[in-house]
Order: C-alpha cells, then structure tokens, then sequence
C-alpha cells in the first residue's frame, strides 16, 4: 500500500524524522543528566511511545485519565496524570492504581489535596507551581505551597511546572530565559518544602521549546515534553527544530481545480487540520498549514491553506508560485501549525520510512 | 444518571432546544413549500437525523462517503455527498450505491464529469455552482457549465450552491440579499442547463442563515442546511436564532480556582472545544466560548474561556462579574463559538429534557 491507496483526508508519520527528533531530545536530556518522561498528549499512541521509551526509565506523562487507562492496557505503569484533578476523577485514578497502575496525579488546591489524603487508595501527589506562564499552579513563594503539603501529607512526591509560556517567546534568548526561570522556580518551590520538612523527591518540568534551549537543569528530577516528537510549523518558528522536522502531514486530494482562475481546492478542511491559528502570531503565518507535494517537498513554494472551511481547505498560493495545472485528484500534503490539535482530529497514523510506502498503521487514541 | 456523574468534559444536548430548531426550520421550508435535505455533517447521528427528518421526505446531505456509509446503514438511502468528488472516492460511492444508496455526487471539474460518466455504476451527478461564495463551483454564466453538463450526459441530475459567505455577512439585509443571489444563481444555472436540453431537475441550495432569511425559493426544488439544528454562539449574533436557542454544550469542571486571585481553569480546553474563533470577527467576542452554568444559564455574566490549552481553559471573567467561589469539581457548561468544530471533538450526546437528568447517549461519526 502507498500514501496513493489511502482514502484522504488521513494523516501521515514519518518514522525517521520522529526518530530524529526523538534521539535529539534524549540527547538533550542526557546531556543535563536527567531523564525524560514523555508527554504522550500529542502521540497518544503506543509504538510511538516506545520508541519515545527507548533509552529512559519508562515513566510517561499523559493528559487525561483516558490516556492513562491506555497506556496501562499497553503495559506502562509508571504515569504522571499532569492535568489538576478533581474529586470526581479520583476514583478512577484511584482504580488505575488498583489494576496496577502507579499513577501520580497533580494539584494546586488545598481543598483538593485533602480529599486526595482522605482516599483510601494511596496516590502519589505533585503541586502545581506557576513558573511564569500564569495558567495554574501555585507561586514557588506562595504561602498556600505548604498548605497544600501539610493536607497532603504522606501523598506528597514533589513538585511539578510546566513553563508553556515558552510558546509565546521572541527568540533563543528569550526562551533561555523563560527555562531558566522555569527550573529556578520548580527547584525554589522543592527547597521551601524540604526546609519544612517534606522529601519532595520529583522535581519535574519541561516544554519542548526550554528543554531545547535550557543552559541548566540543575535540582531537577525529571523533564516532561511531547510536542518535540512529532514538530510543526509553530515550533520551527519558536526555533525548537527546523522546518524539515514536521514528522506528521496530512494527506489530502485536489476537490476543486480552476486552473484558469487560479482557485485550488483540497479535501482538508477545519475537521482534518484543526482550526489552530497559532503561526498568526508567528513570524511567518502559514494559515492552516503548509502545502507541500506527495513526497513532502516544498514544491509549491510557501503555498498554505488560507481558508478552512468543515471539510474544504482553499489553497493561497505562494505570490512567488506559478499554479501548477494539479486535476482533481492529485494529492498533497499539509504540514500542521500545531502537530498537538491536528494529530488529534485522526484516529490512526500511516507510518511512512520517508517514502510513500505505507509500511504500517498505528491507531492512537482520542476523547476522555 | 445526571450530569454531575458524567466524566468531563463531555457533550450535552438539550433535546427540548433541538426539536424547537428542528421545528423551525421545517416550517421555514413548508412556507416556501420545499422539501428539506437536512445537512448531517454536524450532528453526525442517526437519532438526530430521524428528528431531523420528520415531515421531510427523507432524503439527507452528509460531507464525507463515511457519513454516506454510516446513515446507508441506518437505513436512510437518499444521499446528497455534497463535497466535490474526486477520482478515487467514485469506487467507494459507487459500492455503496451497490449496497443500496442512491447518492447524488458533486463536481465543477470537466475531466471528473467524463469520469463520472465512464463509470460502470450510474450516480446522478449535481453541478456545483459559485453563487458568490469564492470557494468551489462554476459560475452561473460560465461557459464550463455546459461543458461539465455535456460530458455528465445522462448522470446529470441538475445544480447545487452553498452561500457560505452568508456567515460573514452584517445584519439581516445582507443575508437576505446573499439568499437571493444564492437562489437566482442557481436557478439561472439549471435554466442554462435545460435551454441546452438537459432536464436538471434538481436545484438544490442552502446555508443556515439563507434559509432563516430568504425572501424567496422560486425555481428551488430543495434546500439544505445543519447547523440550525444545534446552533451556536457565532450564529446567534448573525440572527440565524437567539442564544437560548444553542442546544449543544459542552459540560466541564473547574479543575483550578484561585477565589483570592480570581483565576478560574476549566477541564475543556481546545480538543474539547475546538479552536474556532469565529466569534472573534463578530460583533460580541466569546473567547473560545460562553461560561454558564451546570443549568445552562448565563449566572456568571460574560465569563468567556479566554485562553485554550489543549486540556486547560481559562476563564476570563464578565468585567462586571463578580466571580463566585466555585470549588474545584463544580461542573459548569460552554455554549460553543461553532458547534460544527466543537461536536466533531466528540464521540457522543448526552441528551437531556432541559434538566440535569441524562435521558439518553446518542453515538456520533466522526473520521473520514
């Protein structure tokens, strides 16, 4: 089977460039001295997460419990719930950690972290510590930090951030800056603690874009990132990866050709590439994606997908770009603006080595 | 079971408000006295289509061959595939109409008309038209109409359009005039059609807000539409029906709440709700959706999701809103900015009868 049998709109992986980009970021991570827990809310698959695996002490992080509940059935035990809890998602943490999960899960309430203390079932606990980004979590200084750990008491395993303000950084330095304070802060918050004496053994942080560019890891246990696997055309631009390190692609086929007018028409709209907007803000704003030929290449310039509607994408071509006369039927592909909301409208991957052999499928999971 | 035993986040409809829109529509279009193809590329759900197509006499629109396959088989056997054909999904079409359908193809493309019309299997075959929108089709007066039409040959079954830019026009005129030219374009392109001596019986066109405003359908042998089913935020305002009258919504918990700072974080981020903006060009802004409460009501003002992580929202509050102290695991809802993007990130309804009573869970398509 080739990328030419597959119905489209579908979704493409790479294997070798994930492969790429996943031994650059196990370097990286061996090059601080720490290890690498995965984020799998991007891949949500498990030979990706495997090969994500390869060479760290196993433990993932996820994004919903859903996710967690699959990579269990997979085999994978050691699980950082990152997203705060709620009461009601207690019990079903809980009951992982019963079918033999070892699962972590997250919090920034103290209400909260006592209704974590008063269940039966024991699970291993983090707060949440807001190194800048402003989303959640508590300040390294907060009073409500030891509040937080005396209600939590023998639950508490440490503390964790995430610095995903990262992702709106102008430039290498910026970024340095931003992963600094994101380690300074998460390490700070764990001092606070052992000074009150709890062990606080995890210190976890991560996003791709400061774990590319921290100059010091210093004090942390363990880095989280999950974008950095498969890239897209916002992280090229942050500087996280090139161009030419966008492992995922969406396949599509020319609905609509007016090769007189100009007009070109691809059966992937707003379902198949998300109506993330995030290169808008960037440097350059790719629209809904980039529009590349069916080997990949950049043979129609800086061709993007400028309008998304349900299931229609209308090419912009490139100003620079004379419109090839494609029939109906040829196909492309589209490079995401942001590889997380796009990966997520597919239920499958179809793994390529580069070429447009289909050398497998991998289902991946989505919903909650 | 109610709505505070469902997993969140999750997708609720109200059934009460989607026959009220179903309602409505259906006596839009017995005043004109046309038939109704009702649009399934947003509900997506058998359950749905039968309240739909009550009245109606049962023939449906679907955006992708798995939708046609889905409603095939359900029993629903009248099938307008209302996104442009290409030459690999002809095989496809064409066995489901082996499997019984009978499903009306769409193309503007000459080359695809002779290959629709090579085909061992006859499908009765729609022109599209451009009747203002830019996006696909011929225009009424272009000499390709006839072109398309001579290679149809006998699997010509007559025009569609869709005024899709009826969704950016401003104020009621507006839509009334793009309806207008929506249904003199169509008309004078069948006219076209049969002074050349093809019977194009069909004229067929069709957008939410054209239907909800057109003065006149004469010469239209049926309309289409979807999104007045469920309605959304981006509609209310462009009067295609008031707020009240939004029937889905997604139900979330409060996952972070800071009651000294006023931060509030929500478990329906952008793979809940989508990245659709499109409020953002309207006259009122909803951020990436309107915060009410576990009743559907608006308690909490204008409070909006103002940023979408993939799992997190964070609300912005009403200015004039004082924010309440709402605990971590208070269950709130988000009428979405377009409930075409928002439903598809879901793989179910959870109907109720206006109350917090779960009535029914209704599966829905999504994928390709």
């Amino acid at each position: 089977m080739t990328l030419d049998d597959l119905p489209t709109p579908c979704l493409v992986l790479d294997r070798p460039v994930l492969l790429r980009n996943i031994a650059a970021m196990a370097e990286t991570a061996a090059r601080h001295g720490v290890p690498l827990r995965p984020h799998l809310k991007t891949a949500k698959s498990i030979e990706v997460a495997r090969l994500a695996l390869a060479g760290q002490p196993g433990g993932i992080t996820v994004s919903t419990l859903a996710e967690a509940e699959y990579f269990l059935g997979c085999g994978l035990t050691d699980i950082l719930y990152a997203v705060a809890i709620t009461p009601q998602k207690l019990d079903l943490a809980a009951a992982l950690n019963g079918a033999g999960a070892d699962i972590m899960v997250v919090t920034d309430d103290a209400d909260m972290a006592g209704m974590i203390a008063a269940h039966p079932v024991a699970l291993r606990t983090l707060i949440e510590i807001d190194t800048g980004e402003g989303r959640s979590g508590v300040d390294p200084e907060d009073r409500r930090l030891l509040e937080i750990a005396a209600m939590l008491g023998a639950r508490l395993a440490g503390v964790m951030t995430h610095a995903g303000h990262s992702y709106a950084a102008s430039g290498v330095e910026a970024i340095r800056a931003i992963a600094e304070a994101e380690r300074a802060g998460v390490v700070r918050a764990a001092e606070r603690l052992r000074q009150a004496g709890h062990p606080a053994p995890v210190v976890s942080l991560g996003s791709s874009p400061t774990l590319r560019h921290a100059a010091s890891l210093a004090g942390v246990s363990e880095v989280r990132a999950g974008v950095y696997m498969f890239g897209d055309l916002f992280q090229a631009q942050l500087g996280t990866h090139g161009i030419d390190d966008i492992a995922v692609t969406v396949l599509a086929s020319v609905i609509g050709s007016d090769r007189v007018g100009g007009r070109l028409v691809l059966d992937a709209g707003a379902l198949a590439l998300s109506k993330d907007r995030s290169t808008a803000g960037a440097p350059k704003d790719y629209g809904y994606g980039l529009v590349l030929d069916l080997q990949g290449r950049r043979s129609l310039g800086d061709a993007v997908i400028g309008r998304a509607y349900q299931e229609h994408g209308v090419v912009t071509p490139d100003p620079a770009w004379k419109l090839p006369a494609l029939a109906v039927g040829t196909r492309l592909r589209i490079a995401p603006n942001h590889c997380c909301l796009t990966a997520a409208a597919h239920d499958r991957y179809h793994v390529t080595d580069g070429g447009e052999e289909v050398v497998a499928i991998w289902t991946r999971l989505n919903g909650w």
